[in-house]
């Protein structure tokens, strides 16, 4: 049955996804509400929207358009906000840099994203310049100077606010012309040590924006704690959802627990995200003695589970955790370990064992498996048989730009492959058990063991290496090499990590090395899982 | 710049929008939970779902497959839900009909939208014996014998529960290739007598599934009782919404105070919604007098503002009361009066003002504008000047089925008109002040006065009639009829009523009547303006 002509989609009833209308709708709703607390600066949520539009003016007429790159170099401060809905209004493409990362890897990504704008707070002049001499490609920059931070060196001819003051307040403001085009491009480590540009699309960014408020329970009172990077997927795409519920956004330039616990009391926090080496700094700071916030404050955290001592800390403060799992490639939050009502009968013990399972889907997906990865059949819900996780639904990215092989290879036989191995439990909720692809979770942060395994070959007294996750209370995970040295060579373990600080950023450097021979397999394969149990047990 | 093909989308990563996934989502999360109350009768998620499997089957076993529409005669039960979930999973076509209809609109609704198969309630086998004696069409009938209400007449050979348990209860369970297909028919009274056939689509019931529940609140918390009708726009989208996530239905078959009231104890409601009449019942109703719940109940309502006397009486008994402004056309909500922290510190009356105030665009519209009638430009701002409500977004109807000009009308311009005239206030909020079509609105329901005038010109002693809307305190407003009578031609209010019985359904009878001249314009159009002020002054 074909849909007759005038039953056919038009503007007044098939508007195109995308996560700007959710910034004219509070602009237009929330006009005297903050939209953005920074320091002493408070933006209303019509001065957000105008800044905004300033800054799609302010690039325009610097030549960005449709599909155009603008990279930003920045801690989460407005301009960072007003860049996840400027940039899109032209079409253009976000690329927010990973802040913590060395000039090579940052240069690597100019040039393969094709930056044409870099946006960047001084802070990061120093890193910056060098990484724009290593880099082929030669991005017009604009410096961001932050009135709470010390001053630094401008790399460019454009200041920020002086390219916005010159920016049209009334700059158009359309959805674009198809829901699929790219909205951000998030470069994330893989297991080779070049990290892939994952595509969000506009129609995922809308879908995540709306869901991921809808299970994380926000509303217009929400006050949102930004102790999640921006630049990390997006800020799990809060950017966007905390917007579309028109909640307040607080801006932290920088984590430390004691400016946390002031700004959670005085701006009334009620939702905040972070990894699990943020809970735990909070859980461990010394300001936590007896503290107790009148209001209740949902803590989101995601990458390993949060630990009982951690969840036994946080409640007595008014902290609920809530547990998520995601990657980059879906936009953030996948699943979460949705809390049932039974659960509330248990002990500590009890609930932070079910709250340490990843969970069930985000209403975002369509559906989560664990795949036996021989016969690429669910494996069965006994909570035992180990399995890939697979995803499929809205908020998956487009895929790896320019790379056609990775892209493929993650979306073989019409799922998205994670790469974690997991277990199902007989009641449907997954819990991670290790990861296939050889990542480390450290502090929030992706490490390719593959990358520091790379640098580490170039080491003249390296033979052999393998890097592997060791278990950290503070960090989750740290790096820990497994070292080879070549027959009559010798170092030591600080000789090891000072090279890898001379060629990695300094998050990816081991933190323990072992010196020893390899175990491998009769085809001469390393055998990991026996150099991580041994990383575990030291 | 072309999309290159590896980055197209996939099955992985862009599944079509349909609220059938919501179901299917809950039922895997949600094993234990009570999706519907009914009675003695709680049917748990993985229930639900497998009854709305089981139907789709049924429905398959009888020819029922892609764009077929399935109509159905039933008050706020179970199965209501089911049809809500298991007809679209075939691709066919909901259509919940409205059950205070009278049979000559119900036969012609039957063969308009072409109904192939009618689930009925046996209550209401008299009236649908009779549409089926008028209906050209003849759909196959399934009766529905509800385990609560009395035994009724069985019109067909099949029964609803023996269809049910004759159904697979793992039938395939897909969104439909194209999220634009339709999902649901909903007739709905407009100007002229024959009502029109509403078209909503996959997609925007997805949207309206996800935004109203962040609109209103809503978590897997939520008890919903269903005071509103589900015939009405799908539940205002609620039996989607709720769905979505996870909340408990609570069903009510017939409203009724007390049993309301016991309800909202028993199960703890948390959630509901309603027509003005709806809350002034609750609000007058004896057993009121000094009743708290425990929990906070939000209530919310559209059609006309809340008066101050009813939110005055239903704030001390723990409910919160929220204005929504919407239309068939437009999937329900469409506009919320969201509340501004500032209002907290206003009087009764001045927060009473304010949400009688129709308000701001919920999340799945772009946009609401006032829009002058003549030049087609929207209204200042002043709160004072009235123009036309338009409409654009997601959450908009694909059109009128089998109506070209009707549909062409109804977008003209790009934008959706609503017929209903307004103010905007300088704050950006929208009040409704009057209606240019001719629709009165009686206890939630749409009333066509040209339907009402097309029945009395049939009445052999009137020579012209006018229909109007009377403001009532129960009804919100009632139908007024304007009657000149032939000359010579005497006639009784009770006897213009009377005939109005026995042509229309009872609610749409006028229950007041003024014999007067008509006041006409000097090109002799009937001036209802001013009929209108002399109801209003009765």
């Amino acid at each position: 049955m074909t849909t007759p002509n005038f039953l056919q989609p038009r503007e007044c009833n098939y508007q195109q996804l995308s996560p700007l209308t959710f910034l004219e709708r509070s602009a237009w709703i929330h006009r005297n509400k903050a939209a953005v607390v920074h320091g002493d600066q408070c933006f209303t949520y019509p001065e957000l929207f105008e800044r905004s539009r300033r800054l799609a003016s302010a690039l325009a007429g610097l030549g960005i358009g449709y599909g155009d790159t603008v990279s930003a170099m920045l801690p989460n401060v407005p301009p960072l906000l007003e860049a996840h809905f400027g940039i899109p209004a032209l079409g253009a493409v976000l690329n927010a840099l990973n802040i913590r990362l060395d000039a090579s890897t940052i240069a690597h990504i100019l040039d393969h994203g094709g930056a044409k704008v870099l946006i960047t707070d001084t802070e990061f002049a120093p890193i910056i310049k060098e990484a724009l001499a290593l880099a082929k490609s030669n991005p017009l920059v604009i410096d961001y100077a932050d009135p709470t931070a010390p001053e630094g060196e401008r790399l460019g001819t454009l200041d920020y606010e002086e390219s916005l003051a010159s920016g049209n307040p009334e700059h158009p403001w359309n959805p674009p012309a198809n829901e699929w085009d790219s909205i951000s491009l998030n470069y994330t480590s893989g297991t080779t040590g070049n990290p892939k540009g994952v595509l969000f699309h506009h129609r995922g960014a809308h879908l995540a924006g709306l869901c991921n408020p809808l299970t994380f329970g926000m509303t217009p009172e929400t006050v949102y704690l930004w102790t999640l990077p921006m630049f990390h997927c997006n800020g799990w795409c809060y950017t966007w959802g905390v917007t579309a519920v028109g909640g307040t956004h607080v801006c932290l330039r920088k984590f430390d627990p004691a400016r946390v616990f002031a700004l959670l009391q005085e701006q009334r926090v009620t939702h905040m995200c972070g990894a699990p080496i943020i809970l735990n700094a909070l859980a461990n700071a010394p300001e936590a003695e007896g503290l107790r916030f009148e209001q209740r404050i949902r803590i989101a955290t995601g990458g390993a589970a949060p630990p009982s001592t951690v969840i036994a800390a946080m409640e007595p403060m008014n902290f609920e955790v809530l547990h998520f799992y995601g990657l980059t490639e879906s936009y953030g939050p996948a699943t979460v370990c949705e809390w049932q009502a039974e659960w509330n009968e248990l002990d500590l013990q009890g609930r932070a064992a079910k709250t340490a399972r990843q969970g069930v889907i985000c209403p975002s997906l369509r559906e989560a498996q664990v795949l036996d990865q021989d016969s690429g059949q669910p494996v069965p819900a006994d909570g035992a048989t180990i399995g890939e996780i697979v995803l499929r639904g809205s908020t998956i990215m487009k895929g790896y730009h320019a790379n056609t092989t990775a892209t493929a290879d993650a979306f073989a036989g019409g799922w998205y492959h994670t790469g974690d191995l997991a277990v199902m439990h007989p009641d449907g909720y997954l819990e991670v058990k290790d990861r296939s692809k050889d990542i480390i979770i450290s502090g929030g942060e992706n490490i390719s063991s593959l990358e520091v395994e790379e640098a580490l070959y170039k080491h003249p007294a390296v033979l052999e290496v393998a890097v592997v996750a060791r278990p950290d209370e503070k960090w989750g995970e740290t790096p820990c090499a497994c070292v080879t040295l070549k027959p009559g060579q010798s170092e030591t373990e600080a000789g090891i990590v000072a090279f890898c600080r001379d060629h990695l950023a300094h998050y990816k450097c081991p933190r323990t090395v072992i010196f020893t021979e390899l175990p491998k397999t009769s085809t001469g394969k390393i055998q990991k899982h026996i150099l991580r149990e041994q990383a575990q047990a030291l």
